[in-house]
């Protein structure tokens, strides 16, 4: 039996010549053909975005080696940050912090009121093997300047020179040194991609290590559990990829003989208890992304034990959409990201 | 250029055999053939009832008559409402309210405290074609236990007897009674399916009338616009079945000469400036539900005038899966939309 009944009603209503589907035992459904207009309620600039991209060469991925990856996405990454910089007017500081090298960046018509006091920290994506500076710049500056509140990106160790819990460790340097002068409720944290992963580690890592937990967190495209479920399958499919369970695993960050896929450190959704003492959640995807379906599964265990945790996605977008700031859907997330640390963060 | 070199080299590291896929200019995406495991993420009996899904029969569509379609699914409703009442002790008394005929699902153990004054209407799902009883109770009985919270399901009218706009007319004469002795932020409104779309055309049609907007409501499986973009097109390719745009407007309800897709009364989303006064709003959905991205467009488009609206998707759940109390994910459901309305709702 099943609730089934119900859409296929409604489908039968509106039936047009459909695919050829088989359904195995196990569930798994194989359909011969998909067609998949652009999702309706996208923007122009993002439609034309997915249709140049089809066009394009892929970049270098890690397995050409860290290096090339690093010098394609650092060039990437600069002229994003060199684009963000023309849009939005900040500072932006060098600074070694608990022994870390930071960015500050910092509006330039300074904080919003109530916001004098408080921090966010970004902790960038790049497969926990090359993000930082520019790439950490892409994801703080529109942050720091729609938000008015002062962002700093974390240069956290990454792979393969250093492995996990390297970057774990150093948020929590980071952190630590800002509570000599902020409240923990006063400090955010959020990060996008492998930055999502990240922060709900550096969270698993405090609670580990005896920190406070911070006032709130966001994790972008990418959360608190490994990657899986229906996002996992066809997201990447709409692209002509296929990509495996876990996938993240298999970066040189976590391919260590040290790393368990069953420590709450590495995964916290893995501890239910720890979950339970999580901050307020902000949780940000588009429906192309891989990882929405583990964002989904965090907010689930996230709510159960009654955490607060706000989930966002916007239709048609792809895996960290928002590193565009021309996209009108990135300036939707720059403002619900700005919104939900000021109503979270204590003043 | 795009953000998607980030996402490619991802997938680099880890491709498999990907499928055939090409792209149009338009970004239509074509691919050759797909394969989707059951999400991981899901319960065993979610997977169990899917696969027996794709055994069984489909049940009649409205293609075969009205009388049929509310036949089939009288008997389908009434085995679920069955075996809601065996798990959850509740009252029903059926009771003319405003003119319009409603049951009323009390908890037997007596109202949470804080849910004295709280009431909560229903509105039932069924293709503004059929539901009302069993399908308004399968709906009813869970929340009034769980969230031990009087419930009123209302048997508003229907096509092809009835049209637009006759049972936003019928609920707001159920409101304006209950207005008579509660706050307008005593009370909910909430449905599933083409009652999640009833219930933000409801909203709709109290501003209209003149009529104080309620203190929060729940868009389940339906929300405040037209049904369109990436669910549309995914999840009934799952089931081996395609659904046109906006197929809703099709039903006998609305496919009428003087319904127009224009109307905010048919489409909230229509108008940014109802939008804005829309209260506090959950919405719920499943990762295979059709309907799942017009509760994202629908969210994107409340939260930008600064409305709450809270996202809660189950992966790998289809259309009105809680319609089941048996499944885990449904019982999660209950819960959330417990807590919702004891949080948003006044005393």
């Amino acid at each position: 039996m099943g609730s089934m009944h119900r859409v296929c009603a409604v489908a039968a209503l509106v039936s047009l010549a459909a695919a050829r589907v088989t359904t195995d035992p196990d569930a798994t459904v194989h359909i011969s053909s998909l067609d998949v207009p652009f999702s309706s309620y996208a923007s122009q600039q993002a439609r034309d975005q997915w249709a140049a991209r089809a066009r394009e060469p892929k970049g270098p991925g890690l397995e050409k080696g860290v290096a090339a990856a690093r010098d394609f996405y650092g060039k990437f990454n600069d002229a994003l940050a060199a684009r963000m910089r023309v849009l939005y007017d900040v500072e932006i500081e060098s600074k070694v912090i608990g022994g870390v090298r930071t960015e500050i960046i910092t509006p330039k018509q300074g904080p919003a009121a109530g916001n004098e006091h408080r921090v966010l920290i970004n902790l960038h994506g790049g497969a926990f093997a090359w993000g930082e500076g520019s790439g950490g710049e892409v994801e703080s500056i529109p942050i720091a300047s729609v938000g008015r509140i002062e962002v700093i990106t974390v240069a956290y160790r990454e792979g393969p020179e250093y492995a996990f819990p390297a970057a774990s460790e150093d948020v929590a340097s980071v952190y630590r040194s800002l509570l000599q002068d902020h409240q923990p409720h006063q400090i955010g944290i959020y990060g996008c991609s492998a930055g999502g992963i990240l922060t709900a580690e550096s969270v698993a890592w405090f609670d580990h290590v005896g920190l406070p937990k911070p006032g709130a967190i966001g994790m972008f495209c990418g959360a608190a559990g490994r990657m899986s479920g229906d996002s996992l399958q066809i997201a990447p499919a709409l692209q002509g990829q296929k990509m495996q369970e876990h996938f993240e695993l298999q970066f040189p960050y976590f391919a260590q003989a040290h790393v368990k896929e069953s420590d709450p450190l590495v995964y916290p959704i893995n501890s239910p208890q720890l979950l339970a003492r999580f901050p307020p959640s902000l949780l940000i995807a588009g429906s192309r992304d891989f990882s929405l379906s583990s964002l989904f599964n965090t907010q689930r265990a996230l709510v159960e034990p009654g955490v607060e945790a706000e989930l966002h996605v916007w239709d048609g977008l792809p895996h960290a959409f928002f590193v565009d700031p021309d996209l009108p859907e990135s300036k939707e997330v720059y403002r619900v990201v700005s919104r939900f640390f000021m109503r979270t963060l204590s003043r």
